[in-house]
């Protein structure tokens, strides 16, 4: 029982475009048998209607107008590969669901700032709405949390959900490079953006967070409710205070329940050497989800690329021709629960400390005092250079304390009271330590 | 629009099914908003009728046969418990499927031997069959390969499938201990049955491997098709040499496409310590799949236990009320190609070597000799310990080989040559090696 072609419309042929247009038609007799549907690319729409892509497209309808192509009658399926939060992608991705075509797209920012609204639309026209390139590129995490663990309940997803940063990080920490070497070498391979701004501060993880955190906890998608911190402060010393104290340091997504609200969390992080996340090198993505049922579970692959990003879009295409309904975020919109947000001030975990301390007599007991009066406790202390021949005033040693399970406010309190005391020649270096 | 609830009936209300029970009962809103479909258990089917359980079982209707559960009016999904490839379990399946009945279980060996007449069933009667417990536990592998990679051609899924053994080899390496020791004292930890056979001879795994490689390439299911080693030839030497050339031993499962075949095989595995499986330890499974578009995807996650496998029960039955069609082998059974088998004999890769040589002058010379007839090249030779005083012919030095890429068959016959030639004490060791 063959059901009639799935005819799919593509906005947006550049590197992912490109790779979806051709595994479409390469994998066209197989896709036909998984999905007992022929799935077949009948028109596209993008800037440039002769750069070359690797195969034919003078037979596909072509329109100047994603817009317009969103709503065409010759499409029964809609993809959105333009990017970009705002103009002609919100807007197509908006007609095609209003119009009731069923809609695929990889973009990120559109759901994180947009996703509720569109998912709305989407569930009151019965229209798919399925966006599994948009979170760590070939990884089916979306897939995982939303059908895959749907019997569990979910306590803490965190992951490696930026490439650039994990591959400075990786070389920093294999070479001993700083940040800015390592940005430069990322640029020139083409691992990073001339701007980077968007990787290297967190925004991109944040994104990708936000939807994970929705599909994960069944709560409002809201980007505003993170923590956003990059990796611009890391240094040499830290990922060798690391290595030396069995972590490592990633840029993570973190995202936990904490009782009723959500603690949720973009950062540098250090997770000790014996997790998956850890050993997780390069600009490869990966995910750990903390459930119920499952214990632990973890997903590595590619985070992006056009090949991978694409084989997501493909399997999004094959699920709506499969006839797979779901709830664009897992829950219907109306039964996702505010996001009672954790304020980092109220989160709970270990901190790495990197103190210069001034030289002078008294100076460690005195920060170990400040620490004391608030209840923080060590698990480990590293004076790393012990000064030679007595103490000298000019000189600042860098010490390296890790703290047990604390509260962030009553950490930040002592850190401000330490800095009042004059002990220590800059401000603290901290980075949130996730155990497991 | 709500749907009608998803009656649930199941067969066998042990470890696992009474974690069905108790998840689908604490989780009964939650799924009911992820799927659109109320789930409700209505039947059982299970020995003792009064076996503590955590819940009240007293409401549900109470089927002594299994088979008639399985047909009953009472239920619109059939879960099947029970275990066996033969029996009561295959009796059941088959008569819900008959009945039009969509069917989930997590019973491997059924499967394996009857997976094609049972997927062939379901399809004749547009009633699905769903068993992702049945690979790997916790962790969503089927899913993976019939859904989120549809777009992929895989080229070879290879993975650690049983935690008994990967435990074993896991503390075997840790504490220097032999085979003998460890099973003993898995078993003492309910690693590990009283008959290990099924467990350490590789048979278990060979199950799931052959639903996995049925999965990834569409060929037609066949467990006979499969060369299958265990694990009880591993000594702590071949840890220690392992440990030492930069590898760790795991049992894997691996199915590669090889031209038109399929190289599938079972055996204890040198993988390098810097790959994803290498890192696997203690009863936890992983696989890593390599197909054209991600190239590299790991999943790592509980392999074992009842919450774990519940976890994937219930996924499946929120795909079935969910509406999910898809064929149940990725495949219609029509559309799979004949299993091809390559011959272990044909396989090609590197292989690791231990001999237990005479310490007699010229022997390695003359090993070397054999190797060299048949163009195999070493990427390592290892003589662990060098005789102190020169040769003594009552000595017995073991030496380690690692080769280049090679034919199975050639290896095997200059090993024949060498067992010949009478230098060697001991038949030798031989363990596949898979580089990535």
């Amino acid at each position: 029982m063959m059901l009639a072609p799935l005819r799919v419309g593509i906005a947006g042929l550049g590197t992912v475009g490109g790779s979806v247009l051709r595994r479409l038609h390469a994998q066209r007799t197989a896709l036909g048998q998984r999905t007992g549907r022929d799935i077949v690319v009948t028109a596209v729409s993008a800037r440039d209607r002769a750069k070359p892509r690797g195969m034919d497209v003078g037979a596909l309808h072509w329109f100047d107008d994603p817009v317009v192509l969103a709503t065409s009658d010759q499409i029964d399926l809609f993809v959105e590969l333009m990017g970009g939060s705002e103009g002609p992608a919100k807007v197509a991705v908006e007609a095609a669901l209003q119009a009731g075509k069923p809609v695929v797209t990889a973009n990120k920012a559109l759901l994180a700032h947009h996703g509720m609204a569109l998912a709305e639309l989407a569930e009151a026209k019965h229209a798919a709405l399925a966006f599994e390139a948009s979170v760590a590129g070939g990884i089916p995490i979306v897939k995982t949390l939303r059908e895959g663990l749907a019997g569990n309940q979910v306590e803490r997803v965190q992951g490696i959900l930026n490439g650039t940063c994990n591959y400075i990080l990786t070389r920093m920490e294999a070479e001993g490079l700083s940040f800015g070497d390592c940005l430069v070498e990322a640029q020139r391979l083409g691992y990073a953006e001339a701007d980077p701004t968007f990787d290297v501060d967190g925004f991109d993880t944040a994104h990708k967070l936000a939807i994970l955190t929705t599909l994960a906890f069944g709560v409002a998608l809201d980007i505003e409710a993170l923590h956003i911190e990059g990796i611009r402060s890391i240094t040499p010393a830290d990922l060798a205070a690391a290595d030396e104290l069995g972590y490592r340091i990633k840029l993570l997504g973190v995202a936990q329940r904490v009782g009723a609200r959500v603690d949720g969390r973009v950062h540098p992080t250090m997770v000790p050497k014996s997790t998956a996340l850890a050993q997780v090198g390069g600009v490869t993505n990966a995910v750990t989800i903390f459930a119920d049922a499952v214990r632990e579970l973890t997903l590595i692959g590619p985070g992006a690329g056009g090949e991978a990003t694409a084989s997501a879009v493909v399997a999004d295409i094959a699920d709506i021709a499969r006839g797979i309904r779901s709830a664009p975020l897992g829950l219907p919109v109306t039964a996702l629960g505010a996001a009672a947000t954790l304020p980092v001030s109220e989160h709970e975990g270990g901190f790495y400390i990197r103190l210069s301390v001034r030289d002078t007599p008294g100076a460690v007991a005195a920060i170990a005092a400040r620490m004391a009066e608030r209840s923080i406790s060590f698990e480990s202390i590293v004076q790393r250079h012990p000064p030679r021949h007595g103490p000298d005033p000019s000189d600042v040693v860098p010490v390296v304390l890790v703290t047990y399970r604390t509260v962030e406010s009553a950490l930040r309190d002592a850190l401000d009271a330490v800095v009042a005391d004059g002990y220590i020649a800059e401000l603290p270096q901290v980075i949130r330590i996730e155990r497991e």
